[in-house]
């Protein structure tokens, strides 16, 4: 993500959305006014000032980061969206409090990144939902500590979650982009000081309902883009995450094994 | 607001919602079950634990509050809500910082009083909106340093708010209870970090519905009951800011002027 250094939001370290940021505009090209991509002869637009969906891509010199020479490819890519906006997203979004009762809602990459900064955090309890339990082994690795399968029940996920959890959790992640689902995990959060961030992007056209009273009886919604890291200054530090730990590996050989 | 010192949410400060509280519960009964109130011989129910819209009403030990025997009780009853919720609602549950930008929808009672701790808070923008332009020389009285009445703009009035103010404001207070301005609030402050807080309490069956990248890109929806005052401790030094304030008589003399 671009980090100009100079805008409002650089300066106060309040955000990472920096102003060069295309997410939430929506131009579709890069500072200079282009996009290098064309189709058939015609113009195609940039993505979030990035299009690293692509084998090849030029961006601008902003939202470039230097990585160690000896990282394997292959692997550090996932410091550049899955596992940053997952751990971040506990650790630095929602500043995850030790002993704390947490609930992710999605298993693929990104939730399991979720749960590694649960845990990172000190977090006692792990929920993980899922609508396919064959994740359940894998989010146990990962810290999770109890297991939802919304299937098994006739009733709202957030009734049995807030069942289990004396009223409900602190914290909640929506790691799917369904607005269904982020209803569901600010519903399962506590009165009074709850945080529900949302991770998962919803379809353009989506929009979230709910009943007020519950962001006005102390409820906290929130998100972040990229767990909330300022990827030019936070690289190095997840980048020494990344090689001190097992489970960065773990999630590359589930998605290997996904592709497989 | 009963404080029973002992619950979860007593004992962490996290909170001023006590378990006790019947607000999001709606029992509509005191902590024995029983309501005092009859009307023609049938029962009347409890409101919220307090039920002090009647010249007299019975509470739990929990939910009094000891006041200085001087107290003038025509004013100081402000303290038991309208006064408390409005700037509690800035300087406890927003955390207004010192520079800051904020708006508040709605001037009534609680919207000046909001108004308030926005000043007191050291915000350097303090953008009154109302419908109604003859509550304007109050809210200037009070600190507010721009005006707006959205019928003097053709355009949705989050537009107007984010062009006057470099991309949104900081903090918007929603003091009104109307879904739809709820929304607009949301809208009005700045990607990243913007900070919405509910104050309005909004019909029962109303739901507020928006777009949840106004979340995910780092806006902060969150309310407070109350203000987020723990009154049991807090009404000491709202006495003494009561006092020594002329402020406080200034929204007295407000709504007697409307009642005359």
């Amino acid at each position: 993500m671009p980090q100009c250094r100079k805008c409002k939001c650089c300066v106060s370290s309040d955000t990472n959305i920096c102003y060069q940021n295309d997410i939430g505009k929506y131009n579709g090209v890069l500072l200079d006014k282009t996009s290098r991509f064309t189709c058939k002869g015609k113009p195609v637009h940039n993505f979030v000032s990035t299009s690293t969906f692509t084998e090849y891509t030029v961006v601008d010199d902003i939202a470039v980061a230097k990585i160690h020479r000896d990282a394997p490819l292959d692997k550090v890519c996932l410091i550049g969206c899955a596992f940053s906006t997952g751990y971040g997203s506990a650790v630095k979004a929602a500043k995850v409090k030790p002993g704390s009762t947490c609930v992710v809602f999605g298993l693929g990459g990104v939730g399991l990144s979720v749960i590694m900064g649960c845990k990172v955090s000190g977090a006692s309890r792990i929920i993980a939902v899922d609508l396919n339990s064959d994740k359940f082994a894998k989010a146990k690795e990962f810290g999770a500590t109890d297991f939802i399968n919304p299937k098994d029940y006739d009733r709202p996920i957030d009734e049995v979650l807030t069942e289990m959890t004396e009223d409900g959790v602190d914290y909640a992640f929506e790691v799917i982009g369904n607005t269904g689902v982020m209803t569901s995990a600010l519903k399962s959060t506590h009165f009074g000081y709850g945080k529900t961030i949302i991770v998962g992007v919803a379809p353009s056209t989506a929009t979230i309902s709910f009943d007020p009273m519950l962001v006005l009886t102390g409820r906290v919604l929130t998100g972040a883009v990229f767990g909330g890291i300022i990827f030019s200054s936070g690289a190095l530090v997840l980048y020494i995450l990344y090689v001190k730990t097992v489970h960065l590996y773990c999630i590359v050989q589930q998605i290997l094994q996904r592709e497989e």
